[in-house]
């Protein structure tokens, strides 16, 4: 059994290669939901449904979220209202949230939503949310104030300057169901190449993970998100600087040497390789970067063998 | 200033008229609630949005309801995940739910919304939901106990026996913004050719409407939903039977009398215009079924010279 957390487009793509590599029973993601957002009465989650329509063959291959072959027919019309179209909802993609807020409304928890909308996309592994209560990214911008997740990254492309982040909800969430046991009996803990402030960062908030995953510290390795200094996808770099830290895998070991004993990094950092061990954690060095299934089932084996 | 109750379809096709015939700003619609419902999280005020669309030229005219040319790709993709897809909603209608729920969270009233709405849509009359409190018409059928309108409807295809209907929440709901004020100043009251039980009904229900179009009965005119014994559209002839009425003018007369001095019926039904006034109304005896917009047009006109 393997249990990852993971956030969205980078951490979808490594549970693809790994999909690829083992039964997809042996594989446990547990996802961020602190960009999880209500917009027009919807409960939105982003992350699920990256992780989920990537697994299935149905992402968008061009945004790494969303669906292919996706009509805009809804957002064309809320443009006539004046609507709030900055977040942008394809016409099948509303069916995922529509379904998500119905279920949720009957009583149902998001875990066992998210079960069932996992299983109708056909997919095998387990996937759970890091927590069915509230929690809230807000990244505080510098001369804006607190800005929800999806304010910041998708409002402001994410191209303004943070100062600080916070998860509102942290103190009193729990973690999900089954996350904390997919943790503690894993064989592996993989923590994705996903953002660590703003995506592995919420799994983490939740109390009681961080515990979790730092006992599993011998037997979890970390999928670093920066590559040469540089964020594969979104504003990672950038940010982890504008907080204090480092953009680079020093600064990834940094951050993770708590929680995993081990460290892919991209061989465009090999010359990094000391500095990360330094850091306290091993390094391996292996092509990280996946542009298609075959770079991700490879990355996903050089994880496996860490 | 003309102010009419409104539901949907029958309704939609009389305003159409009117506004072919008497400035939009002198018609002000008073439209029922009580279909309204919650589902997937969404607002969805069918009657408002049928008035809308028609008078916008956008309706389907196939169906009397939802958007010309409309695709269903929501609805299709919902249909993986077992959803809720009984009650069909369009991608551009949905748009319409995005957005009224939206504004309703952000702390705007159903009026506000349902002006916005409209205006988007370049209608210059005012629509007026009948109220913005709960109100929520339940039909008892026999057999199964009571559903909601839209379960009877839709669900059921009105294809069941109805028992008793009654209007949850008529207690304590209020007259929607500028209700009261447009009965009372109105120099023509039209009672639209809408279902008496399950469309005009709920208007009437919330406490002081019923007793604002009482007392403008001299200048009231109802338009009769029944031609021949026989609904245009819908289950209201049976629905009239089932809970005790007369599926015909007559029946219509006993129930509109209170309401209104005048009813027209059907040419179809001169030969019951005596026991209409027999009822204590006037019978107005016209061509009533409003195929297009010049039979919809010619029965405002006679409406108008009632």
């Amino acid at each position: 059994m393997i249990a990852a957390l993971a956030g969205g487009v980078g951490a979808a793509r490594l549970l693809r290669g790994l999909l690829a590599v083992v039964p997809p029973e042996d594989v446990t993601a547990i996802v961020n939901v602190g960009d999880d957002m209500v917009l027009h009465g919807l409960r939105i989650s982003p992350d699920l449904d990256t992780v989920t329509y990537t697994l299935a063959g149905a992402v968008n291959p061009e945004t790494g979220w969303g669906l292919v072959g996706e009509t805009w027919q809804a957002m064309d019309a809320l443009a006539r209202y004046g609507g709030q179209t900055w977040f942008r909802l394809g016409d099948r993609d509303l069916a995922t949230h529509l379904y998500r807020t119905q279920r949720l409304a009957e009583g149902a928890g998001l875990a066992a939503v998210t079960a069932e909308i996992a299983s109708a996309w056909g997919l095998g592994l387990r996937m759970l949310p890091a927590t069915e209560d509230r929690l809230e990214t807000r990244v505080d911008v510098v001369g804006e104030g607190e800005l929800s997740f999806q304010e910041y990254f998708v409002g402001r492309r994410h191209a303004v300057p943070a100062k600080a982040v916070r998860y509102d909800g942290d103190s009193a969430a729990r973690p999900g169901p089954g996350v904390l046991d997919a943790v503690a009996s894993a064989e592996l803990v993989v923590v994705c190449p996903s953002n660590p402030v703003l995506s592995i960062g919420p799994i983490l908030a939740v109390p009681g993970v961080r515990d979790a995953v730092e006992a599993r510290r011998a037997d979890a390795v970390a999928v670093s998100p920066i590559v040469a200094g540089a964020a594969i996808k979104g504003p990672a770099d950038r940010l982890l600087v504008e907080l204090g830290h480092e953009a680079s895998v020093v600064g990834v070991a940094r951050l993770y040497a708590p929680l995993a004993a081990t460290l892919v990094i991209d061989t465009a950092d090999e010359a990094l390789a000391g500095a990360v061990e330094a850091e306290g954690m091993r390094a391996v060095v292996a092509p990280s970067i996946m542009h298609g299934p075959d770079e991700a089932a490879a990355l996903a084996r050089v994880v496996l063998s860490a």
